[in-house]
């Protein structure tokens, strides 16, 4: 990738460090990835996504930003990239999922705070990752009390700006985030310097509803037996739904959707028929945090769906208009998005129909629910989850974690046992 | 407290762990407080509370329901008592102080939770306070994450009600604790059956700002060097405020204060005068929990104020009545609270002014910034805390403790050689 030396010299990386984590990833990649067997031919593109993970893509947005573009780096399923596409803007998410840039976030942040966070933050003071750096503006949110509060530091080191994302879905809750997604449409066309009109909002709901289809499409497919895919694969598909340009990666995963559907009729799968198959429950899962993954597939069980914001939470359907001005898009973009059930409301039942509905969707055996360490909000709501598989007869687990491989063989053992009682 | 027994039995205690609860008590209140020298008269009154601790109010609390009362559990100052005391109700501050009853809730809540919560929470699911069993109606908010995901496994155990208060303070989120108020009040009149008129609401306001003007008063006096009273006799006073009979409370506390001016007239104090003064900033501190300021304060040095919701932040001046009709007071209670700065709010920058603002007034020599394990609101801000303290060239200091007694030892060792360094 020496190529892009010059793109990362002018974004201010690291160069050294950033050489290092680097160096890390094709060896990771190869074991988890590469090491798979019947894999669909489809995955070529996303592999070549992941060998060209600080390159190809940020160069394109490089060049963007040359033509005048601007670019928006986001957090959260629940800031709309319509917004910023209809203002001619790119988004890219920036979750971290890798401990690597975690040291440099515990020299400024509490230890005790979520890995996705400070691998985030981590990235952002260390200077190694590009996407941080080729933003123009960082949107955070509110969702939960680490990210609130990290913002307010981060907007130290870079133009930040954030949503308030209320804690019930009230009435009033819904008048206060279309308010918010008004004022970001504001701040979006002051960064963008274009104005969002309902043509170029249409056409980006158009998009974005799009990608979401052909995720959607694609966790379908997984409803088969056998998987047509594994679950690594398709996580890795969910991770790249937020960086890669939108329609590319759509026409690629229809693309490989089309593959898919033929190895159905042919009953070929990643898996053979009669595996065992999981769901995962719980928190985000940034690339390149593979970690469950790769233990729960190596140990011989698919995984066939994540309930997860890298996973179904970003398929909530298709944006239902309610009409063409700017307030019924706006409005039909806050609809959608509030039937996004995140941990960080109260209460939130939904959620709890809505794995329950998952795992029979998916004809699961077993859910594992996973939550990294020190988030409140899906920690606590665990208890709830547990309770509502139990009375559902569902067997399941509880495991959190962070992005360290210090507790790989402890979570294998749980793991294994795990899938002997459900196997 | 024999005498009391029954009452326990009624409210369905567990008796036996109640009385190892009460058991331990007064040996931590000999050994921290009436080993004290040089102690006002006027805290025989309060030591009495104190020793009825679960006995002489609860008592109160079980006839005002025989008379066909109500009592409110609350958990946090935006919690209104100005809405219930003025539909003839109760308010007890429900917050738990003590590592005693956090195995219970650790049984269902994840470690990872600030002891707070925890012992809260164990008090419930232990039923070993009586002040959680003598509620009607427990009034949560959702001020941070774990407050409010808890309260949703807490409404299994007890009738539970949520206050959403927003996490900005912009016109949209006054608007929303507006709607809150009034959703609250609708609520109090529900579980009273009584109704809320302007004229008992304004009686109600009436006692609750004169209780907070005693306490005002009281910390008013602690600006004097020597302090007329000790950070330990003051702490718990603060304590008292959020369960004690508020009128009775408020004269008790003018009592007090009418005796510290004439000690300061003399000169006299609970330290000598040039003693070293110290702020603390941060989490509340529960009844019992007295760790901080006992360290602190046999080490030699006096706490002289503490920025916390125990302590400060209940002190937001008198309520700004812009009218006499129900939306003027509600209003006006809904801007009063909107001035207390707590973490759970972004930006939350008024906190930093605050803090020097206090630090300058009480003529401190430091700051010791105490923060609840787990509680990453304020363990994320106690970083811009820390920033513009040195900034203003305060000396500080951050401390992250819990309820137990383990840490005692190292606390004590980092804390005295802070008092060197500012001494």
């Amino acid at each position: 990738m020496t190529d892009y030396l010059q793109i990362w010299e002018d974004l201010g990386l690291d160069i050294d460090r950033h050489n290092t984590l680097l160096d890390i990833l094709p060896g990771v990649y190869q074991d988890v990835y590469l090491s798979q067997e019947n894999r669909p031919e489809g995955m070529k593109y996303f592999d070549f996504v992941v060998s060209e993970i600080h390159g190809l893509r940020v160069k394109e947005l490089v060049e963007h930003k040359e033509k005048g573009g601007k670019v928006f780096g986001t957090f959260c399923v629940y800031v709309p990239d319509e917004l910023i596409i209809a203002a001619g803007g790119a988004a890219v998410g920036l979750c971290g999922g890798t401990d690597f840039s975690i040291p440099a976030a515990e020299e400024i942040l509490p230890r005790n705070l979520c890995p996705l966070i400070k691998s985030a933050f981590g990235f952002k003071v260390s200077r190694t990752c590009p996407y941080f750096e080729v933003a123009d503006l960082v949107v955070g949110e509110t969702t939960c009390d680490g990210k609130k509060k990290t913002w307010e530091i981060f907007g130290e080191h870079a133009p930040m700006y954030v949503m308030e994302l209320p804690q019930c879905k009230e009435e009033g809750d819904k008048e206060l985030w279309f308010h918010e997604l008004y004022r970001f449409k504001d701040k979006v066309e002051e960064v963008t310097s274009n104005t969002i009109t309902s043509e170029n909002l249409i056409e980006a709901i158009n998009i974005v509803d799009a990608r979401r289809a052909a995720l959607q499409r694609l966790f379908d497919l997984r409803k088969s037996d056998p998987t047509p895919i594994s679950g690594l694969d398709a996580l890795l598909i969910s991770q790249i739904y937020f960086y890669d340009e939108p329609v590319r990666f759509t026409n690629q995963v229809n693309e490989l959707c089309d593959e898919l559907e033929e190895r159905i009729q042919k009953g070929e799968g990643a898996f053979s028929k009669g595996t065992t198959r999981m769901l995962t429950a719980g928190t985000p899962m940034a690339i390149p945090h593979w970690k469950l993954h790769n233990i729960v597939e190596k140990s011989g069980a698919a995984i066939v769906c994540e309930e997860s914001c890298v996973g179904t939470r970003s398929l909530t359907g298709e944006t239902e208009s309610k009409g063409d001005s700017l307030d019924d898009l706006l409005e039909s973009i806050g609809e959608r998005q509030f039937k996004i059930n995140c941990a960080c409301f109260t209460p939130n039942d939904e959620r709890l129909d809505d794995i329950i509905d998952l795992a029979r969707e998916y004809k699961i055996d077993g859910v594992i629910q996973y939550v990294l360490q020190f988030c409140q909000p899906f920690s606590i709501e665990s208890v709830k989850v547990q309770q509502a598989l139990e009375k559902a007869g569902i067997p399941s687990i509880s495991i959190e974690s962070d992005y360290s491989m210090e507790d790989v063989g402890q979570l294998q053992t749980r793991i294994e046992a795990f899938l002997e009682v459900v196997g």
